[in-house]
């Protein structure tokens, strides 16, 4: 167990009807920045009870909509001269994991003093945010519960993250209702990426955290339990409820406490993304399985204790229970409509070159809980996957 | 799975060589009040550590011992005299759970306007109190993750508890090896206590909350697998390190997010401790088989779910299951030197009926998840115990 430090001071307030628990959340007096994604929360009625929380409140606010999936700095920074110039105080992120993190990049940004796009691309210090609530609409990227965010740059073809504690948000309000009109791929794509990030953080070597290991088991296992009720229409609360509490946990630090990390296949999704805008989720469904083959030996005694534990896999050796551990995750991926792979893709014949030049470009190879996953092993990834 | 709210600020330094950090975490220009027991911290370096770390970062201190297990509210005022005197602003706790919950009394105390006994006896509200650090040395009660304490008073015989935002650790420093000289008493006890905590929390009936159930069932089983090398001597690094991430874990908040919860175990121990004087993890192991002996036909779906996941029970009806659970806990306490039952405790022939006329005293009664257990149910258990 390696030494680490855990600190988490979000508030999660977490249940049916919470979302009328802004109106005490947010100070009184601000003027809030209400910042929304494509207007779906407008048709499923949470957009009105954000009003009328914010009404309750006597509070003032404008609204920004039009934050889009891997939202980019150029949406960004129309929000960022709209706070600055109506004097906003309060961020408000009403959606997805996208307007999550296009917030956190908001409130970063509101008072920068420079060029706020060398927060993301020169990892300019932040010290100092607007502060910032979420009201999570899509369980998925954990983004509820951590003070990290992912913005792209249309320009650039650049996917860039950033972390600052200045952007942990004061509140996240996890109401698994305002789930319920959301089409079954982002269901899908949610239980996969909160899936992933658990096993990024789990699925390395064995370093004496069994708490942190069966953490993480924890999370797995309901995720497995869960996702055909998750995924059902009628909707079924109690499915989403804990698939909400799944991705709020998967990245809040706690299954990442005393034990080595992975992030390979995040690092090369991410360029996927951006390269061929494939929804961050199925790159990762579809890089996992290549970064596993190529690491099989490394990763084999941590595949077959998850294979024992959350597949119930009992037959045969290390290698045996390794392998079938990949096929059960392969398997469960598709099972929620995640392709397991890279074949659905109609991807550049030069794709794994162009991920790994990238990644160079920019120091961010060599990956892996090693350290040892260079641009010729990259390749060897996306060729496997 | 029902609506909560889960928020907890404390920063928890974990590791080997941690004591250090306090330096950079106490406020620069900070006088500080460092409080502790009875001197073990003398001898096993612990203090010397303290000391180095407050010297590297140029703090003013006074130092107040003799705080004792279950801290008695009379020793905790001289400490509040002291830092009222001596202006004081920091709270700096060094040792296990009985001085951790008695500084969060002293530092609520400091700048209480009025009796400060109040804040136990009439639960007088705490709006604010001195900012508090946490050394922990032994890892049993998980007051260094969150806002409770528990105290005592000579005078009347009683054991009260309080809970504040106002008292939450500013940081908690666990240091695995500064648990190295603790008798095997202690850590038997620390061990229990922890169990203990997490089955107030889990035993109690099917809620839905698969996530949360399996977390308590992480904590458990940990718990399970690290008691022998956690009560070894010399002294097991990974085993104590576990130990105390795992007593951390059963006390903040996460085990209890949007399941019912229990307590009736923990509510007449503590009058045990202040009528018998027996140590607190004794009153559990030797009140919790009562209760579900008593509680048995509420308890039964759960403790069946709990034999086969934290004792691997395969076989038989729930009813089957649910004793071998029960069987299985009694052992492991015995295991680890604690006693299951009261009947190795000389306790008054009208134990049962002072019990309950002190919880009846207090409204406190009835108890449990449904709320059911009332003072004749009490005797019940004690009976049964």
């Amino acid at each position: 167990m390696d030494n680490f430090t855990f600190h988490n001071p979000v508030r999660l307030i977490f249940g049916q009807g919470q979302i009328a628990q802004i109106a005490k959340e947010i100070p009184a007096g601000a003027r809030v920045l209400f910042a929304f994604g494509g207007g779906s929360i407008k048709t499923n009625g949470v957009h009105a009870q954000v009003v009328a929380a914010l009404q309750a409140a006597g509070l003032f606010w404008l609204e920004f909509s039009g934050i889009e999936p891997n939202p980019r700095y150029e949406t960004l920074m129309k929000a960022v001269h709209l706070a600055r110039a109506e004097k906003l105080d309060f961020v408000l992120a009403v959606g997805g994991g996208s307007v999550a993190d296009g917030c956190k990049f908001i409130a970063a940004a509101i008072p920068f003093d420079g060029e706020p796009w060398d927060i993301l691309a020169k990892r300019a210090r932040v010290n100092t945010a607007t502060p910032l609530g979420i009201v999570l609409t899509l369980p998925a990227t954990g983004s509820e519960m951590n003070c990290f965010a992912v913005v792209s740059r249309d320009e650039t073809h650049e996917k860039l993250s950033f972390g600052s504690p200045a952007v942990w948000p004061k509140f996240s309000v996890l109401d698994p209702e305002s789930t319920y009109t959301l089409p079954p791929r982002q269901i899908g794509n949610g239980i996969v990426d909160a899936f992933v990030h658990v096993v990024e953080q789990y699925l390395t070597y064995p370093a004496q955290a069994p708490l942190t290991d069966r953490m993480a088991e924890a999370i797995l296992s309901t995720l497995v339990e869960i996702a055909p009720a998750a995924m059902s229409n009628p909707p079924d609360y109690q499915a989403r409820a804990n698939l909400m509490w799944c991705a709020a946990m998967a990245l809040n630090g706690l299954v990442g406490a005393g034990v080595p990390q992975d992030w390979a296949t995040h690092y090369i999704g991410h360029e996927l993304t951006a390269i061929a805008g494939i929804d961050h989720a199925r790159t990762l469904a579809a890089v996992w399985p290549g970064v596993m083959a190529v690491k099989f030996e490394a990763k084999k005694a941590k595949l077959a204790q998850y294979a024992e534990r959350v597949w119930n896999v009992r037959e045969g050796s290390v290698d045996d229970k390794a392998r079938a551990a990949i096929a059960h995750t392969r398997a469960f991926f598709e099972s929620v409509g995640v392709p397991s792979g890279l074949a659905p893709y109609d991807l550049p014949a030069d794709i794994a070159d162009q991920v790994a030049a990238r990644l160079d470009a920019r120091n961010q190879a060599p990956l892996g809980e090693h350290g040892d996953i260079d641009s010729a092993m990259v390749k060897r990834v996306l060729a496997a996957a």
